[in-house]
């Protein structure tokens, strides 16, 4: 798998990628529920799709699944487990010790999940210098050294949206090469740099647009 | 350009409300550095797309801008807002007073933006009767009564991927148009009610994909 899955990488779309995360939790359930088998009609329609873009999403990375038989549930979710990366675990760095910042850190699924956070950064001088769990909250002056250091795959970045561009400026300087921003902005990155943001604030706005188109 | 909105509703897309709502960030930006006017170029390059589809956003929506002279900052700021819905206030109920559910009630700009919580529902006894702000944890059997008494617009789903399903129905069933669900799990839905989902995890799968790809 793993080497069709580098080779077909290039290729693969971001929405490809969510609905491999969909199917992951469909398995996830399913497995469970103590299944062997799913069909590609259930996995899709517990997955909101069709069974033709399961197939079609699925031959991307390899042959999975029998005809007439569906798919063995503990060999395709720790095939896409490992499509996914999620079958190690990924160093990451928590900038911003506020509010969404403390709810992340205590997420448990985030360290079930293999992200496990080695170090938290802060501006903020009655923050930094307190304890998170095992770790003390750091002074942001020191990211660019303690990133290196710590050898953070994954730059998770809650911050207010004016400071986040001259954060992320920083953290891509260091070679960083994937950050999760919650600051409601968006962030300009180099096309080397894996970057995907929550933005709460977007999706109450489309949820708003739709209410007011309506009445 | 209420009623050029209201008969467009249909045919705009996911993807242009998303840009709306990151064209009005860019305005609130300028407006903040009391900037009178702006090109279409400018609001495209600090919106992270081009001025040909910004000048095509707009146009479905009404007549904006001046050959030559660019947008009226004011003026475009507030047509955005009235398209967005976001120059009135919406009553919010907040479904889970969990670490999401706290982080999401003390984040300022919810409010700030007319995202009123008026009720906050969970199912742990040791979480009802609490007091959150002005506003005490309620149990959620009293859902269905309290969403119509208090006639809440958006319900916000702050509870975990198992139970979230189940609630979702309720919800549904007392008529609420509008969901925001945090819960890792994609929810069943009438047409008729608008969802948008912030998945933390589906974006850190994203990025963990990417980096794994790479190596």
């Amino acid at each position: 798998v793993s080497s069709l899955h580098s080779r077909a990488a290039k290729r693969i779309s971001e929405s490809t990628v969510r609905r491999l995360s969909l199917y992951l939790r469909v398995l996830q359930e399913a497995s469970a529920l103590g299944l062997d088998t799913i069909s590609s009609d259930e996995l899709a329609k517990r997955g909101g799709t069709t069974s033709a873009q399961v197939r079609k999403d699925l031959s991307l990375f390899g042959s999975f699944g029998k005809r007439g038989l569906g798919y063995s549930v503990p060999e395709l979710l720790g095939s896409i487990r490992e499509i996914l990366g999620l079958d190690r675990t990924w160093r990451v760095a928590l900038v911003g010790a506020g509010k969404i910042g403390a709810a992340l850190f205590s997420y448990r699924d985030f360290q079930k999940q293999g992200f496990h956070i080695r170090v938290v950064f802060d501006s903020d001088p009655s923050k930094i210098g307190r304890s998170w769990g095992e770790l003390v909250v750091r002074p942001d002056a020191e990211m660019e050294s303690a990133l290196a250091e710590q050898q953070i795959d994954i730059v998770v970045l809650a911050v207010p949206a004016d400071v986040a561009q001259s954060l992320v400026d920083r953290v891509v300087g260091t070679g960083v090469r994937a950050i999760l921003n919650f600051a409601p902005v968006k962030l300009r990155i180099p096309d080397s740099v894996a970057l995907r943001n929550v933005d709460m604030a977007l999706e109450l706005e489309g949820l708003s647009f739709a209410l007011n188109s309506r009445q």
